[in-house]
Order: C-alpha cells, then structure tokens, then sequence
C-alpha cells in the first residue's frame, strides 16, 4: 500500500475544486495519515480555458467523463457533476466497468440507479462511496453504516436541506410571508436552479432514501418517499406553533414498521427545545437512533465547497487505508426490497382552517373528526375576519389515513373554506 | 475474509454484558454487514459464578484476563476492565504481544499508556481502537480520524462528562447548591467510585488529551491539560452567567496555537443559544473544527452498557471488515511530541469576588486589572450584606496569565475577601 492512490476528478464547479484544494494543500497530512500519497492524475469540466483559481497544469485535462472514467492510470473516480442521467451516470458505470473505485456527491443519481450501481460495482469487487451526497460536511453515512454498525437501527430523521430551513427560520425571524423568503433566497442564490428540489423536499428526499437504505437493509426506494415541500406553511402556522412550543422544520423521518418501511419528507412541528427545533438557518441535523446507542445527533453544514470536499476526501482517505466496505453497508445482492408502508406510524397532528363564522360550524368539524375516529387535543378559534374564522386543531395521535378522511369530509361540512393545513407533531 | 472474527472480552461488568447481549441478538445482522460471523470465543471476569443475566455458557472462562489475551483461538482483545495499570495494562500487553488487535474502553490507560501500546501494536501489525473510551456512543473518533481526514483540524472541544453536566444542569433548573446536587448525584449512583475523576474533570481530560492526539497528529499528552473540576462554581454564578445569556459548562478544549498545543478542561461560560449551551443533563457533545468542513457537532449518549457497547462494536465490526488503521489516526511513530502551550489563547473572562464596603475597593479591584492590561466590559454590584459586597466583573479579551497577575494582585489591595472566582468565556 505504499504506492499513491490516483485520483480521476469529473466535476470542477464548487465541490471539485474544493477537493483539489485539499489535496494540494494537505499532501504532505493526506500521505501520512493514510500511509501512501494521495494524488490528482486527471479531471475533466464544460470549460478547459475557465479560471477557476486552482492550478490544475499537473493533471491530465479530459473533455469527456467517460474518458476520465476509463483511464488506466487511475484507482478512483470522483463524479461531483451532478445530474442523475446522462454524463454523470455514464461515466460513473464507465468507471465501474473499467474497474475503478467511485466516490460521489451526487444523491439523486444514487438515489435513483443506486442499486444497479452498487451491485455491478460489487459484482467487480469495487467501491461506490457517497458521503458527500447526505448532509454534506456530516460524516453521517459513516456514522450509521459503521460507527453504530452493531445497532438494529430503529429510526433516522433530520433536517437535511439547509435552504428550507433557511427559509423557515427567516420567516419566524423576520415575520414574513414565505413567498417573500423564497423570493429573497432566491436572489441570493441560495436555491437549486430548479428550486422546487429545495422547497418541494425532492432533494431532502433522495437523502433520505439514501440513509433508509443504510439503516435497514433495504434497496433505496426514492419512490416510496411521501413527499410534501415548504411551499403551504404559513407565517401564521409559524406563529401558532411558536405560541404552542412548537417549531417546524421540513423533517425526514424514515422507520420500519409491523407494516413496511415508512419515509417521509414533510413539514412536522417538533419541540423548540429539541435540538432540531433549535436548530437555526442552514445549517443540518441528522438524528441516529438504535438498539444499543439509543440517540446521537449530528449537526453541521448540509452544503458548500468545504464541506462537500472534506466529505468526498473523508471517503477517498478510506479508500487509501484500504476499508473495503460495501456500496449500503451490507452486500447490494443481499438488500430487501421493503414494502412500503404509508402512514403506518400514527402521530398528534396540528390542523388549521377557515371556518364560515355561523352557529354550529365547529360542531361540525369536531363531528367529521370524531366520524373519523380522532380526538381533539386542543382547538382554538381566533382574529375574526367578516365572514370566516381561523381555527387551530391539534388532536391526538392519529393515522394519517384517518386524518386524510377526515380532511375529506370537511369539505362535505360546508363550513370549512379553503384547504386545511395539517402538520405533523413529530415525537423527536 | 469468511472465517469468523473471534472475540475475547476481558471485563463483565455492564459494558462487557452489553457487547455479549449485542453479540448475542444480532449475530445473523453483524455477519450481513460485516462478510463474516463476529463470535464470542472466550470471557474473562472477576467472578465466575455471578449472574449477569447472559448466557455465557458457549464460551470458554478465564480468571486471569492475560491468560485470556494470550489464547490462540481469538483474533480481538477486548478491555473493557478499567484501571490503568494493573491487569488491564498487563492484559492489552499482552494481547498485542501475542497478535491480537485490541478494543479498549478504558480512557486512563489510553491517555497514559496510549503512545507506548500503539507503537508496539504497530509495530507487530495491529491495531488498537478505542471509540468507546471517548464519549460513549457517539462515534466521534471515528469521525476526527476518517470522517474528517481530509482536514486539518483546528479546534476540538465538548462537555466529555456527563455527570459533570447533569450536577450543573441540575443546580440550575433547582437552584441548589452545589454540595447538595453532589449528595444527590452520589447518592444515585452517577458519580465514579473516586468521585474527583467526575467532578474534577479528570475522566473528561483523558478523553480531551485522546482526541487532542488525534487531531493534531501528536503524542497524547493527559499531564499538560491544564485542568480545573467544577467544585468552585456556585449556584450564583449559574444565575448570573443566566442573567448574560450564559450557561457553564465543564468544557474541554483542544487547539494547536503559535506556541504549542493547549489543552483545557475547565468550567467556562458558553453562550445559551449554542448546542453546547443548549446541552441539558447527562449527555455529551463533541465540537469538531477543521479548515474544510467548518464545524460539526455530535451529540448523544456518554456512559451507559448500551451506548457504550455500541461504540464497542463499531471498532469490532471495522476490524471485521478489514480496517486497517493507525490507533491515533496516524503511524504513532510519527505522532509528534507536542510542546504544552498554556494560556495561550486569549478569551474575555468573567470574575466573581467578595469586597469590603468601604469607599475606593471598586477603584482598587479596577486599578489592579488595569496594572495587568486587562480592561472591563461590565461590572455589576449588587447584594449588599453588612460588611462585603459581591462584585461581578466581565473582562474584555485577556490571557489567562495577565489574569493571574491580577487575581494575585487582588489579595494586596486589601480589599477582596476570600479567593475571586475567574470563569473563562468560550467562543462556541
């Protein structure tokens, strides 16, 4: 093992370059931690002429990633292009087919063709690593596949878009609107370029798919996510759920159940004094829990040059110790296709609507809930307007089968105006 | 890599039960994820005859735990006995002498004998781990040494002491005294044998001298952490650290500086918004800092069978799964012997003394901090009893020498009663 670990680098936006960043400034740290020289052979970007402010005049330039991919003169491929189809996921099985080890940031590739990929890497006794795509600078993929690799792991949840929770966060701070946030986020480019990846939960999403995979032995199933973006909390359930003790976060929470494995992506209340409920703009939090460990938490920077690069180096500098640990933790070949189980773990809920202001309309509702089998926690009524009055809900814990019905049946009351708003009290 | 990995444990007390019941429960899940079968081979203990609630019949007994290291049929030596010299230190001597790789639990031997058991493991080829002995269950060794290998690490620090943090959480939620949470915690069984290695912040400091070492490539070095326990904070310094926006905590802190490494396990004064502010009761939380990533922090469960079995296991299922790696993150012939810096980061300070009520004492304290170069943020005096006046002061950024100065200045002007309590304020 003395001889250097050669490095392919595809991808020379942000990330890429923060990881030859690290690898030119930490040669002589990288080499006498992992007991061999780690270093850049060759990469490949859009723009060969583009001054990206590293010198990249020592490494081999490729225009294709696929090329990169097959070079023989390297042992691991770095694919930090992004994009789950086309260049990115070529190049990724070009590297697996030319019998390289693959490190990647790119979760909704291995969100989406993650099984394919796992098992032809394995089937060739070959590596895919992925922490940098869950939770960015958060050794979390570590944390789970092998820190607690001696737990039956029984829950993962957590914040895992830092943009959302930016926005959450300013809107209580600040008191405004979310279309207001969104709009300044955007501005700021803090957003995807197809931002609905960011509010609509899509890229917490493949996150999450990625961790269930680890935690239970299951093939990712980005599909079985239930998936609810940002863009229906209001500043006045922020409010309400301030007054309550509540925060809400856009929460990830995956758990086995009797019924299947259970993912979701959504909204949820959790309590202010929890550490997901204070944690603040955007930065990430990943709650571990297991048999024998019971709770740890990981906090950290969900995104950005430096901490996507360390996490892509925490892998190579694996690779260069020479861990040889499979794509999810166990063997591709002997994951479960878990059923997906919706709704099978049933929580208090916090429900908002407009009521038409006449004798008996909260009657009403109470009725459709109790019809449905759910029990009130507490109800208040509030800021009469002409016509209309908001009402707040929290019930008891129900399904979210039972309350789907009951949301139903409110429109069949004709009291009820408009869509109510229900959000998850999540225990954490 | 298909023929099994056998152990033996050396230690029944909970933590050596809690990794037999892990072995025990998911024996078919360990082998999924690691390739090969994890067994129990043999135990070793101080009583054979006690029930522990397992069933150790399938393994075979030793009284004398360097009888057990010595066996041929097992390939891990797993101390969880305690006590750094003695048979745990003989036992893991032992062990590496006859070519086992070891999992240790046990902080004291590490932080004492750490430098001496690497080399030699390392030069036979073996390994020695030791998640466990570092805040339980969180997998924060792991994280420094292979999560974050991509960095240079900059700072670390933590409340590494649950029990320290319970009797400061404790004190303030009941506003008692800190004799009597102590009574209280002792009396429950929270504090060490030896209650000193809870209160005094040893036990916290040889697991802030191990990560030290780790994170900054030198020889652990327990005798240069300076060290102060808990025994001088008062319930009234709890309240007035709460009236600022503060809460004490005992917290650990390890940065290489200019002039060397300093190492510090005192109580300070964090800000109350902080995770480390934040951290109520028994659990720990480690702050890791390195050029890349910025900042992560892991948070969960200390002590206790299961959490640190679970970290038990991590380090057996990497060695399971091949994991060759330096016990301190690098080759320990390599580590460097660190020059010990203390007092060299400056920080504000917050001062609490008793003075005489007489015209001129205010004028007196503020000229000998002064003399020293140490100017005053705030000052506060209030409750005034017949003869003295407590005085609460808040320096700008000071050394802890300058401060020194002028605590032992303090003592000619004749005016301060009794020792003044000097708390370092942490930037977190």
């Amino acid at each position: 093992m003395t001889t250097p670990l050669r490095l392919g680098i595809a991808g020379l936006g942000t990330v890429g370059v923060g990881i030859v960043r690290i690898v030119q400034k930490h040669a002589a740290l990288l080499e006498l931690r992992a007991g061999r020289a780690v270093e850049i052979v060759a990469v490949s970007a859009r723009s060969k002429t583009k001054d990206r402010g590293v010198d990249l005049s020592g490494y081999a330039w490729e225009d294709d990633p696929v090329t990169l991919a097959k070079r023989a003169d390297i042992d691991v491929f770095i694919e930090v292009m992004g994009g789950h189809e086309g260049p990115a996921k070529d190049a990724a099985e070009a590297a697996i087919a030319n019998g390289k080890d693959v490190v990647s940031a790119n979760k909704a590739l291995l969100a989406i063709h993650g099984q394919a990929l796992a098992e032809a890497a394995e089937a060739a006794g070959h590596l895919i690593r992925f922490e940098a795509a869950v939770a960015g600078g958060i050794p979390v993929v570590k944390a789970l596949t092998e820190g607690l690799a001696g737990n039956e792991i029984t829950r993962v949840m957590g914040v895992m878009n830092g943009s959302c929770n930016y926005i959450l966060t300013r809107m209580e701070d600040a008191g405004l609107s979310y279309e207001a946030v969104f709009d300044e986020a955007n501005a700021l480019g803090y957003l995807e370029a197809d931002p609905e990846l960011d509010v609509g939960g899509i890229d917490a999403a493949h996150k999450l798919a990625l961790l269930a995979s680890i935690a239970f032995g299951t093939q990712v199933d980005f599909d079985a996510v239930e998936l609810e973006g940002i863009g229906s909390v209001t500043i006045d359930d922020i409010h309400q759920a301030a007054d309550m003790g509540y925060k809400i976060k856009l929460l990830g929470v995956a758990q086995m159940t009797g019924r299947g494995l259970e993912q979701r992506m959504s909204p949820c209340l959790v309590p202010d004094t929890s550490p997901l409920g204070q944690l603040a703009g955007g930065t990430n939090m990943i709650v571990l829990e297991g048999d024998a460990v019971s709770q740890i938490v990981l906090r950290g920077p969900g995104a950005g040059e430096g901490p996507t690069a360390s996490a892509i180096m925490g892998d190579v500098m694996d690779i260069a110790r020479g861990l040889r640990i499979s794509t999810f933790g166990q063997p591709a070949k002997t994951l479960r296709k878990a059923r997906a189980a919706r709704a099978a773990v049933s929580a208090p809920y916090y429900l908002r609507m407009q009521l038409i202001d006449k004798p008996g309309a909260l009657a009403k509702v109470a009725h459709a809930l109790g019809e449905a089998g759910i029990s009130i926690d507490r109800m208040r009524q509030y800021d009469h307007t002409d016509t209309t009055a908001p009402v707040l809900i929290v019930t008891h814990k129900t399904t979210r089968t039972a309350l789907d019905e009951a949301l139903a049946d409110f429109k069949s009351t004709g009291v009820v105006t408009g869509d109510p708003v229900a959000i998850r009290i999540e225990a954490v």
